[in-house]
């Protein structure tokens, strides 16, 4: 079918005989883009038609090609008589491209760019990397430190601006944020109103998506993952009919914010927030809705759904990685690996309750207890997201709004990031985690090991055996100990070598079997690392 | 293809043409079978050809019908010339059957019997009621307390006696084993062996299911479940190839099996122990495994796996329960849950250590912490196994062998299973698992409220609202308390009645805020009912 070109705009192309047979140059931008950089953004506009519905009317994409690779990217209308093809190039060279289209005027244009090496910060999209953890495209590890700002690009740009400082000075390198309005009647709408005043599923609002893509920007270039929550169960009024679209409309709106926003490499999709709690919505919905993401995303950004009322089969093929929400599974030893030990792919433990004071039980953990469920997930080889919900003058909490961090626990964080980015570039592994609920790291190489609330004064060196990687740790290996302060963010080395004795039952302790004098607080973890 | 015809004995029939037109009535055993219970176990023998091999070579079933309703039942070689119907009805009435062969001799046989309605402690076979549960046809709920006795079927009558009395003044209602032997040569072996002396594949030994078969028919009586373990990784020597059959080799023996025993109404079906370390099967390999058990067997008994190395998905359509290995999933509180808000299914966590004083670190749980793991998982709304493995002067350990319960967890799960079976019928359910770890139960109605290892001295009533029920307990509702110990096996009534006062958040405390005395031990719990 090809709606598109029985609009009068396109009409007007297809009598052009020249333009109307194959390839055609594409207009001048195209020329003007010297370079891309790898994982950066190709992005090219065309004029088309304006007229009819060109959201419904016009399919567009476009072919990519570097030697022998090929790649299709959806292209889409971006208002005003303006059609845009974007593109994240994975490799370097030069690409060509030429379009398709449904409407003569938009296909068959070519065009071609060079694709150079990433600069700077630019590491590439993150993907799953040992099984149950992340790392850049280009191989760094990328360490998840995240956090939740549901509505953050629906504020007033003053607002957004506080958000992206506050995001600079954070350890947050991933933010959960929902597309589409919530309870508060946001500043843009992603639906344009039809001449009723009704808003109109059918027709996108492009400034909405220039706002939005800016934004995402942004965080790429201070290095935070968008984490992009495409449904949610909160609209109110005038919104309720973003729940309650039907078939042929939630699939236009994920194929048009896909084909947008794919081409932003720190983009994650989120299908939902608290997917269980969208009225509508069947198991066989959201396995619809994964699969038309997963095939409409040529660059296979991360996938996963969010939690509430029932969970989300992770097995399933098209899920990246597992998003839970559950404060309990990270309040305590060994509970988060209980899930992580179900399903080959990473578990993030995205929303574990907020650092804050409000009267919501879920919304007034102290900060301390927020950095001790990140530990609690550290140790057992899983991911943790922060919250924070402090009530305040200016009535905007960081997990709705954004604005400033008031809490105790970033700075912790931070610190947790830097022990981590510091560790094995393989990850935090449970180490016997049966039996051994207090640690993790990497058999034979690396060992954290957590007290949490526990205050001893003293530990005795013991390293557990990892039971499927029995060989990794032996008799005679020697080990550097630093205690961590996980609260007041200090390192104490202890000023000798341990050398491991022969195995006890599961347990190598140390020849004199040494014991480490421990300050009795709460909050102290132990760094091990092999040294010989 | 009709091998079996081809042989000797069955030529000597198909040359009877009176025999050779279709239905013949059965031999006189029949007649001689009045009635049988519902749920019971209809057994016919019919002579048949016993050269070649007629494991192979013969297909028979019978085709049962009561009314509209056709039951198919797989048929089986006996030995010595003898073939096999089991049937075990689930209806009363007359039941009519005809026979199928791929031998005339077998096939088309005819015959009936009536059944009649059960007695005694015969409730039928158990399935899933109320999704995380399990009941008895008849409707009576079942509480799995149940235990592990590896090969216990597979010694000396008199060891197999004694497990079968220490069964019977024990709580135990389930007994997890195994049909292939183990790591000891066993009495009976369920292959024959070929002329050389080696075991043969494809030739069962009769004997050996002769035995098994009247253990499980015991513990039938006794009110006690077979969960029978289909494969497992412990052969060792000669058995080894047990673990190494062709694809063939392993569906002939799971039809031989489920054809021989599903008609006995307390079998279960474990797929394997420690699934993950068999050698040479894949994941694919037990889809493929569970589908052929669920497909021969007509009676649809319970089908669950168990784990080691890995978890097999327990969201698989055939997996009618999660049956989990792990001792630290039910060592604390907010851990088993986790598990369960995965899966609409039961979860039993089978295998939790084991108590004993044996040195491996999983066989020297004190009776304390078995306890305690019941009540954990009780409290979870999941169900805990038992274990023993004391070193004594017989060396038999009743996980492995059987023989007598020395360990002081029995009359503790016997007081643990006595609560629960004058609890709700609908079984025990997390109530607000996420804030609330301590407390189970049926929302608005009753609640057990349990401590572990915490000794309070004083406990000021307070229920929580379960999320999803928010209006099962509401304000002026009257109940009653009793504290129990779980060790000392004490029900100690709290003389006064606690009225629901308004709700505080999401608990509801008790007008005047009563405080109950707690004895300041650990093991106790709270039963709390509602009587107004």
């Amino acid at each position: 079918m090809r709606f598109g070109c029985m609009s009068a705009a396109c009409m007007v192309m297809v009598l052009m005989p020249a333009l109307a047979l194959g390839a055609k140059a594409a207009a001048g931008p195209a020329a003007t883009q010297p370079s891309v950089e790898q994982w950066g953004v190709f992005d090219q506009s065309f004029p088309g038609p304006a007229t009819g519905n060109p959201f419904v009317d016009i399919e567009l994409s476009a072919r990519f090609t570097l030697g022998n690779q090929t790649v299709t990217a959806g292209g889409f209308y971006d208002g005003q008589g303006q059609y845009r093809i974007r593109f994240m190039p994975g490799g370097q060279g030069q690409w060509n491209y030429v379009t398709q289209s449904n409407c003569d005027q938009l296909s068959g244009l070519t065009g071609s760019f060079r694709c150079v090496a990433a600069t700077g910060q630019n590491h590439g999209p993150v993907r799953v990397q040992h099984v149950h953890h992340f790392a850049y495209a280009d191989g760094k590890p990328f360490v998840p430190i995240g956090t939740t700002c549901y509505s953050w690009v629906q504020q007033p740009d003053e607002i957004e601006e506080r958000t992206l400082a506050s995001l600079r000075a954070s350890p947050f390198d991933k933010v959960r944020m929902c597309l589409l309005p919530g309870k508060q009647p946001p500043l843009f709408y992603p639906y344009a109103k039809d001449d009723a005043g009704k808003f109109d599923p059918s027709r996108f609002n492009p400034d909405f998506f220039h706002h939005l893509e800016n934004r995402i920007e942004q965080l790429g270039r201070q290095g935070v993952e968008a984490d992009l929550i495409l449904f949610h169960p909160y609209h109110k009024g005038e919104m309720q009919w973003f729940d309650e679209m039907d078939d042929a409309g939630d699939d236009r709106y994920l194929r048009y914010v896909v084909a947008r926003l794919s081409p932003y490499r720190n983009v994650w999709w989120s299908l939902a927030n608290e997917y269980g709690q969208v009225k509508n919505k069947t198991d066989a919905d959201w396995d619809h809705f994964f699969q038309v993401v997963e095939s409409a995303d040529p660059y296979g950004h991360l996938r996963s759904i969010h939690n509430a009322a029932r969970i989300y089969d992770s097995n399933k093929p098209w899920v990246t990685h597992a998003s839970i929400q559950n404060g309990s599974a990270v309040a305590d030893f060994g509970r988060a690996v209980l899930y992580r030990e179900l399903w080959p792919k990473p578990v993030v433990y995205d929303e574990v309750c907020y650092e804050g004071n409000i009267d919501r039980r879920w919304g007034h953990l102290s900060g301390r207890e927020m950095v001790e469920r990140f530990w609690f997930g550290t140790i057992a080889g899983t991911y943790v997201g922060h919250g924070e919900t402090f009530s305040n003058p200016q009535k905007i909490s960081w997990t709705s709004e954004g604005g400033e961090l008031m809490g105790q626990s970033p700075p912790r964080l931070a610190f947790l990031r830097k022990i981590l980015e510091s560790g094995p570039p393989e990850g935090i592994e449970p180490i016997d985690e049966t039996y051994q609920t207090h640690v993790g790291g990497k058999a034979g190489e690396y060992y954290l090991v957590y007290f949490g609330t526990e205050q001893p004064t003293t530990w005795k060196f013991a390293l557990p055996r990892d039971p499927p990687n029995k060989n990794a740790l032996t008799e005679g290996m020697q080990f550097h100990v630093d205690v961590l302060d996980t609260w007041n963010m200090t390192i104490t080395p202890i000023e000798r070598v341990f050398t491991t004795d022969k195995l006890v039952e599961s347990v190598f302790p140390a020849v004199d079997d040494p014991a480490i004098p421990l300050p009795g607080r709460p909050d102290i973890a132990l760094r091990i690392e092999r040294i010989k």
